[in-house]
């Protein structure tokens, strides 16, 4: 049995309570957040507190908390020489108070509050300092059924930033296809089954195969249409940075 | 009993020629390409031609051919006022020659020869001059499993260009996650979740609402952090400009 004690009340640690409260093999010893009241009505389910001068012993810290929080707050904590974790892709393992193990336990994903998500679609990108606190990690993960990958720091930062081109960028990609079709009272809803076809695409096939379309074909009149239909001086700029990006890959020839 | 003749022996064609022929209502009586070869494989399901002087009576003829061989493909028809379609997204409808009934059936997905698709995934936009043509059109694709939806020349060209962004370029930014993930020996398998989950999200939320990360919450530490991380200035550019753009959807400050 693991005994972890969860730290943050947001997306991620709420997520992270959820899934390790019905877990087999891990009890959550307690719950901390400044802001009591938002974890309040867990009361039932494992000790929430407020002040960190109350924290029990357990074989493992997570602090699911903002970044910029996560340095003070590891400082914070009352003892040393226990196994204490943030989730950020991005902070420096070293960011962690260096009198605790240090550890990563970075959830590639993106996580709401108000979302559900199967954590079999949760990558643990997991680090550590001194590998001896690597298995009790990789035991949490197991736990709730994600699958975990040891990165060091370079690869976690790449991946973080990776996840911004294929999750918030992509998410912008979808925004302007909404505004495009609504300019013209189309539905955006025609554009679901292709939004979904497009990821499921490259979940067998290299992004690089699976390229179609008028950049990949060079298809230069279908580009000065498209343009000229752009009113959007953004759109216009991103369609022709993209076309430029994919015949670039491609070899195509320039616009 | 809806009698259909295909036009055309690429990805559009054979997925057609596919779906129509397992279907209940619909009865392919040829299947024309000026390739013989690329459909003879078929010979036992309906008739192949290459010759377009052979051509028999039928409800509807389906031009699935290359954007720019609509127009003269239609022309050499060796018949009149007959019901005929393409299935471009930016192919204008009357580009089929005018001595037919002429009818667009878009297909508003990315299909290829070689992968599976099911219909019911296909939205098929429809475009007529004459309503008259409309019932037979929407027979055709209820009978393969597929949505319709009535839209006119210029929702069908903000649909193609709009499906430029969420499929092609959204496609190109899985490359550049691909390549960015790479350079650092980490594994692009452990963005596939991330970009299920990003697609599945906005099926029920707006792409608006679903927008996070460091351009949305103007997190200029990490924004700095990540155009630091990039070498290729394609790739700094891209990241710049959308970061940019989600600033702008959300009413954020500039970079
Ligand atoms: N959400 C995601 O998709 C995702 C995915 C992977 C990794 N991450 C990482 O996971 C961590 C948490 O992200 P999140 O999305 O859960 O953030 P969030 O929803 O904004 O929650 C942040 C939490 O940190 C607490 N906090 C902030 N400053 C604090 C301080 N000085 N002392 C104590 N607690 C403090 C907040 O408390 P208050 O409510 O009292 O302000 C809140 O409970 C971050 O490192 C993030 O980079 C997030
Ligand atoms: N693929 C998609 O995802 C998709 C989606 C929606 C709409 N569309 C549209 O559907 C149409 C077909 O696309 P596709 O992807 O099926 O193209 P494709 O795979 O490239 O096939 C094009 C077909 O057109 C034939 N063709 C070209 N020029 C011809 C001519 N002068 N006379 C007779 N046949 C000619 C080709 O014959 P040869 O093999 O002999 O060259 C081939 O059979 C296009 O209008 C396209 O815009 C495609």
């Amino acid at each position: 049995m693991i005994s972890v004690v969860i730290l943050g009340s947001g997306n991620v640690a709420t997520h992270l309570f959820k899934a390790f409260n019905k877990a087999d093999g891990i009890v959550i010893n307690q719950w901390y957040s400044r802001n009591i009241n938002a974890i309040a009505s867990y009361k039932n389910d494992t000790e929430v507190i407020d002040d960190l001068s109350l924290i029990k012993d357990a074989d493992a810290y997570i602090l699911a908390v903002s970044d910029d929080a996560i340095s003070e707050l590891s400082s914070q904590l009352p003892f040393e020489n226990r196994l204490v974790m943030h989730t950020s892709g991005s902070v420096n393992i070293y960011d962690i108070d260096k009198k605790h193990k240090r550890g990563v336990f970075y959830p590639l994903q993106t996580l709401s509050k108000d979302a559900d998500i199967d954590f079999a679609q949760v990558p643990i990108c997991v680090e550590t300092i001194d590998k001896k606190c690597y298995p009790i990690i990789k035991d949490l993960a197991v736990a709730i059924g994600s699958p975990t990958k040891r990165v060091n720091s370079d690869q976690r930062r790449v991946l973080h930033l990776a996840a911004v081109f294929v999750n918030n960028f992509t998410n912008q990609l979808y925004r302007i296809g909404h505004e495009v079709t609504e300019s013209e009272g189309a539905e955006f809803d025609l554009l679901k089954p292709l939004i979904m076809e497009t990821a499921k695409k490259v979940q067998d096939l290299s992004p690089f195969k699976a390229q179609t379309g008028p950049a990949m074909r060079n298809d230069k009149k279908t580009i000065r249409k498209h343009l000229k239909l752009l009113e959007n001086q953004h759109h216009k700029d991103i369609y022709e940075l993209l076309t430029t990006s994919i015949q670039h890959t491609h070899g195509r020839k320039k616009l």
